[in-house]
């Protein structure tokens, strides 16, 4: 390591350099990794404008060590941090690193190419081609989204990245024939338990933010759209002279992990030339095991489908896989030919793949290799079995809830996201059931011990138990659960035990 | 290393794996690194689908061990790759890696936080705002782009992502005024030089095609825009009833490094209530030195202001510094509050920032990590000295082909870029010239030994040579200019010599 480089030979990529320097940030990482569920889930100590007051205002005008480095990250950044890779996070959905995933975007930084045309890095878009092929096969996907049968697939940064995609891939094939006056007319649906990924990306593009549809769904369909009333949604707004354009469906809601029922949904959307997007951004990782894949039924009905194995699949930050049935749709929507990037000595240019024409961007990492590396040391088999241990715990979990009378699964669980709450004593006491829950989950979280977050569906205000670290265990969960029954006693429910 | 885990025990990030499986890959890629200016620049094995033949159809379905992993990447990828950290790469732009760079992504991927909220992640977020405010008084920006000053900076993957957010926040700012209704009046300005990116982001947020103007410039102002010319074409879609809503002002375009007046063009924007923005994806790098930053004189007038630290600043990709004046015009158009983000047990959430809503997507990784640690480690007088290496270099590339009465520069170099071309020996060549200056860019490219690109400007196809490697040394362009003399007397050029 040593002191910095003299800035007259600054040499950034010396082999020797970078492995001397390189090292000791694994060994950083091993030693975080060692440590982690010591801290609390939540920093203590983070408050807003801290990190600030502990450096400098200014960038160094010389150089520091590495170890320097290295020992500010352990007292300044550290402390502050959310621990998502903690065993015991169950917020929001798991963010999965893994050794693979580290591997593999070690790789990726390192080489730095940059695919955006098949000429700016044969192997990398080839690769990529390859590796979105295997995961379609994996998750179960129809052919058509397989390169082989006419579609393909694309490794996006973020599900929201896909949806804007696929969006401008589906008014530009409406404007084409309707003119860009249309562009008014045009109404994009989701249901209240879709991302607001959808909302955001239609308002991305250009659609009126009063023709964006929010439709309800209850209990009754484990608060999964129904055909019934997204046709009659659809239905009312052609009768007044709209265009429906896009509906997006999900495989695994963030609030509750419902599930929208592609089969029935495809049908309507086919019936009125609308896109169908299937977003599958945590759940698709279940996907790769046979006894979830009736989710997907009818999914050669949709136009794209999106899942991001950034989140439950070992895929370090970030990683989404995007496959469209028609590349020509999100192509023509999306593709730009300057002159800086025509080759000139690159025959059959046709035959080749330019990603940057799949994606909003021009420049991106390597991300296949990433995704790739996880698949090859893991396998299939080793990914499966990693899905279902978690779907296991969240089961386990699940029934011990629904067994202490105290409280209730809001929603059947579907995959490793329980959903539940203290449950109301008497008719009528609603509100005060809520706030219990609020101080429940605050006292929850307050601990440090765990972090979970919340949801409201139906008006109630449920606590979110989201299994799938990739340090999770059974006694993590069973340690949560020992602390939601000590935390509901603290917040006054009745002991039952 | 040894085989891979049996399926019921994967642990993806037991500490002692984790050390044992990266260590391989860092004297992989430190192999790579020191080997990397033997490979054939972009490679000679490479043609369309070759990959796809070499590898199964379908992922394993049981997992690799490392070794036998990275032996298929030296195997199966390496031979097809475009070697972006060669030395001799002279194509597109640069793609720096570098150790430090390197290290940050180490760090952010091996933390793996998700800092789209301040709760998410409190100190990755907080150092984000520390490190764009470093990068902002770096490079010379007026305080409005502080936070301090009212302002603040975000790190997106890209500019085309910084572009469709100002164009999104622009687009909003003006129909909030006008009604949605307006849009299929607003326009989009740009020079025949700006980037391509302009005009995606452009038609991704719903701009009619046809409200694009791509504003001429000429050898006369170094194809930089001119205000005059900027305000006769906007003063005409005002007077067809049209609305001018953003310009485009590049510092160092892709084709031939050009700079656009920023003040005079401010003037001319602020005149008609447009959005100002200011692209130095590339020569933004430069502008940490005090001698370039005339370049953005003016910059108080703009609107927001972005650069690619993943191009000449030593930040593996991907990361976009991107600042605004107004945050709160970005935020208006892309913020979203869905219930199952908002934290239950969180006071004064106005005072922190929520990166979400500043950018597209909500999931991101910890970029601010990368750009930290490249700025600790090299210095600002360290990357000065680096940026000031390559423009010498470039200087004398320059001279060099300009003394050689065979070529000629067809633009004045402002940074690191010469754009040149065998010159024509007659009047009235113009096609023969052409002709000979193609054959030269793909005889230089098929020797493997440099890659370089090419423009056309004012009908001109020229050579770009881009220096800013890593690891470029004089030697490097040295070799390069014999290369180029070599092959053009191959191409018939006349020898003077």
């Amino acid at each position: 390591m040593g002191s910095a480089p003299p800035h007259d030979a600054l040499l950034p990529l010396d082999p020797k350099t970078f492995a001397a320097e390189s090292r000791p940030v694994i060994d950083f990482l091993s030693g975080y990794y060692r440590d982690v569920d010591k801290y609390a889930v939540r920093s203590a100590a983070a408050e807003p404008g801290r990190i600030r007051t502990l450096l400098p205002d200014t960038p160094p005008e010389h150089g520091d060590p590495v170890d320097v480095i290295l020992e500010d990250v352990r007292r300044h950044i550290v402390p502050e941090l959310t621990h998502w890779q903690s065993p015991n996070f169950f917020a929001y959905f798991p963010m999965n690193a893994s050794t693979a995933g580290f591997a593999g975007e070690m790789l990726s930084t390192g080489l730095n190419v940059v695919p955006f045309a098949w000429a700016a890095s044969p192997a990398a878009t080839e690769l990529e081609g390859v590796v979105v092929d295997w995961m379609c096969k994996l998750v179960g996907l129809p052919d058509r989204f397989l390169f082989s049968g006419g579609g393909g697939g694309v490794l996006h940064g973020s599900t929201c990245e896909a949806v804007v995609c696929t969006l401008a891939a589906a008014r530009d094939r409406a404007l084409s024939r309707l003119g860009h006056e249309a562009i008014l007319r045009l109404v994009v649906y989701a249901s209240d338990q879709s991302h607001s990924t959808f909302q955001k990306g239609a308002r991305i593009i250009g659609i009126p933010p009063s023709n964006f549809r929010v439709i309800p769904t209850s209990a009754a369909s484990g608060y999964g759209l129904t055909a019934d009333s997204v046709q009659g949604v659809v239905e009312a707004d052609v009768a007044s002279g709209l265009v429906p354009l896009y509906l997006c469906a999900t495989i695994g809601t963030t609030g509750v992990g419902a599930v929208d029922p592609v089969r029935q949904l495809g049908e309507v959307t086919r019936r009125h030339g609308m896109w169908l997007h299937v977003d599958a951004a945590y759940a698709g990782s279940a996907l790769i095991c046979p006894e979830f894949q009736d989710c997907i039924d009818g999914a050669e009905l949709a136009d794209s489908v999106s899942m991001n194995p950034h989140k439950w699949f070992l895929t370090n930050m970030d990683c989404c896989c995007l496959w469209v049935a028609s590349p020509a749709l999100l192509t023509s929507a999306l593709s730009s030919n300057p002159e800086y990037l025509n080759n000139v000595s690159e025959g059959g240019a046709d035959q080749v793949i330019d990603y940057k024409d799949w994606q909003i961007a021009l420049s991106r990492p390597f991300r296949a290799m990433k995704l790739w590396v996880v698949l090859r040391r893991y396998g299939a088999a080793g990914m499966r079995a990693y899905i279902r241990r978690h779907v296991e715990m969240a089961k386990w979990f699940e029934r011990t809830v629904s067994a202490d009378e105290r409280f209730e699964v809001v929603t059947p669980r579907r995959f490793s996201l329980v959903a539940f709450r203290l449950r109301p004593r008497h008719e009528g006491d609603h509100h005060a059931v809520d706030a219990m829950n609020r101080k429940l989950l605050v006292a929850i979280n307050a601990s440090g011990r765990v972090f979970m977050t919340h949801f409201v569906v139906d008006n109630k205000f449920v606590v979110r138990m989201a299994v799938g670290g990739a340090m999770t265990q059974m006694r993590h969960v069973q340690d949560a659960w020992e602390l939601v029954k000590e935390k509901a006693k603290e917040v006054g429910a009745l002991p039952t035990e």
